[in-house]
């Protein structure tokens, strides 16, 4: 007696979508792109297999991508930065994603390059990307989050050079912080560098011109209490007009990967931003990265050149308007939040 | 021997930011906002803890709230439909967030108002802001989802009009349709009606005009296999200049709320938009709400109304330009997602 044909995957595409996501979000996500393809090979060319398997291979992945990978000048600038310091060196590229970076390093001339990514089914990808453009003898991808790798049996010995570009638009929100001590503690050899070589929080006053952010009354109702579910930021595109600075930039977070001190993942800091205009009505906070020496990246509000990190901007309660003393800002982070306030006088 | 005091909450923040950001997330949220308060209670308006305070509150509360209660035309029509519709009725408001559409069904003279919201912690702040606006008597806030309301305890026998607004920009997202189907055959006393009347699934053909969508070649690497990862679709500003219809928008699903067949949790569908123009280069779906007889809100492109939900766009396959027959579109969607796909003859 012959057992019944299993119905093929596009006849059942509840099962399949159901099986195709919960794979994506395994440990073995590289099997959500396996059943992807092999739904779509029982119909090739299908349009509505393929728009299923999209729904599969684009599940819970985070939609900064596009983005970032369309950020020129991040490219160039840390293009520039692995040109420089990869040639002869064992690297390694924390959270390598498409495998962008990883690849800059291989053409650049590293020795070898270690590329991890904690999504398995992006690690899967990035292995086929490393493959199709022909640097598969250089590269190995794993995927696993750089926690779980191991010196010796996947670093033969340690890197030389860290590259990492897991950075949120508060610098903290992707635990590089944590990632990048574990890389230098128990993933280097002695003396490694890393790129970045350095990353700043930077905090100035600002005068934003743009339509009310509060709450406040909402169709003859006082909405206001609903503000603290808000969180105390919004977001901005740094080249948006609506924003303008009234104060000087100050540093509020420094961070040097390569210092032999490695920074602290938790501290506090107070810092003064001078008398603010009497405009002055929130606080915008972006980040800068110094590749290597020479080589910066920076999402400063009034940036002519697009980027894909916003500015955060925190607004400033009535009180504060006009500021007739000095705006002192405290500030503070962990190994994953930001949390900023003005002291004012 | 007098037991050592507790040290005050602002002394140890890690502790007071991991407790508060588990009970945000757990279904004792209110009790977040507890300590919150009380944290701020211990240094009267302190702006650090008030800080602090803010990272408890809206930890993990969605962004789109902000848009959304801002978003004038929604919140107008609402109001249009519900001055209309409840008078005088016992009315169930589903995901109430803020408890605003609830208000405005107490103050257009609703018998009784039960809104129902799933976060305990945005229902604590719903109770009080309702208080703030001297509506409690009318109006009871209940920290559940509405699959977990009960007819007779929670509904006093049953909703003679179901108010909800849990629309997401593929309408689905947000679980709206079992919700709603819940509501009709659990939670509603006999001849029920809902606002709003109907949605609608709307698509056409679309000509885009900015930069391009697709990876491609990044810094000389070819990465268009990431492109699988990145979603079927992008999402625009209605009154974006960059995205022209090239045809005309056909309904490629429609929910019909109030009518006696219920609609159906998931459905297969085809469209035919006519010979599309030789620049089209993708689809783009948005939504359509009848709220009550003639008061209608549509994200539809090209809209000068701003509002917070946006188009979706898929871009075509460059075999589709130039096309020289039908654009048909094939459709599909269950309980919570979407897929559309072009069938080229």
């Amino acid at each position: 007696m012959n057992k019944p044909a299993k119905p093929p995957l596009h006849r059942d595409v509840e099962a399949f979508l159901r099986t195709g996501m919960e794979l994506a979000t395994s440990d073995r996500g590289e099997l959500a792109l396996s059943l992807a393809a092999k739904a779509l090979a029982e119909v090739p060319g299908d349009p509505r297999m393929a728009a299923f398997g999209r729904l599969v291979s684009s599940h819970q992945v985070p939609k900064f991508h596009h983005g970032m990978l369309r950020d020129t000048q991040r490219n160039q600038l840390y293009r520039k930065a692995i040109e420089r310091l990869a040639p002869g060196r064992k690297v390694l590229d924390i959270g390598t994603g498409s495998g962008l970076l990883a690849m800059i390093a291989a053409r650049a001339g590293a020795e070898k390059v270690i590329a991890c990514e904690l999504n398995p089914m992006l690690a899967a990808t990035a292995r086929e990307i490393v493959a199709a453009n022909g640097l598969s003898e250089k590269i190995t991808v794993i995927g696993r989050h750089s926690g779980m790798l191991d010196r010796n049996g996947d670093l033969d010995g340690g890197a030389d050079l860290v590259i990492s570009e897991i950075f949120s638009d508060d610098l903290l929100g992707e635990s590089v912080l944590p990632a990048l001590k574990h890389a230098r503690q128990e993933l280097c050899a002695p003396g490694a560098i890393f790129i970045p070589d350095s990353a700043e929080i930077l905090v100035a006053a600002v005068e934003f011109s743009g339509s009310s952010m509060a709450l406040g009354e909402v169709e003859g109702f006082d909405l206001s209490l609903f503000e603290r579910h808000l969180g105390p930021v919004r977001t901005f595109n740094p080249a948006s007009a609506n924003i303008a600075l009234s104060s000087d930039p100050r540093t509020l977070f420094r961070f040097d990967f390569n210092a032999a001190d490695y920074p602290a993942l938790s501290r506090e800091n107070e810092i003064d931003l001078g008398i603010p205009t009497a405009a002055t009505n929130g606080l915008a906070q972006w980040i800068r990265f110094t590749l290597a020496e020479g080589i910066v990246y920076e999402n400063r509000p009034g940036s002519a050149r697009a980027t894909h990190w916003p500015v955060r901007f925190t607004p400033l309660g009535p009180h504060t308007n006009p500021i007739r003393n000095d705006l002192r800002i405290g500030g503070w982070h962990n190994a994953e939040k930001l949390a900023i306030w003005p002291l004012i006088d």
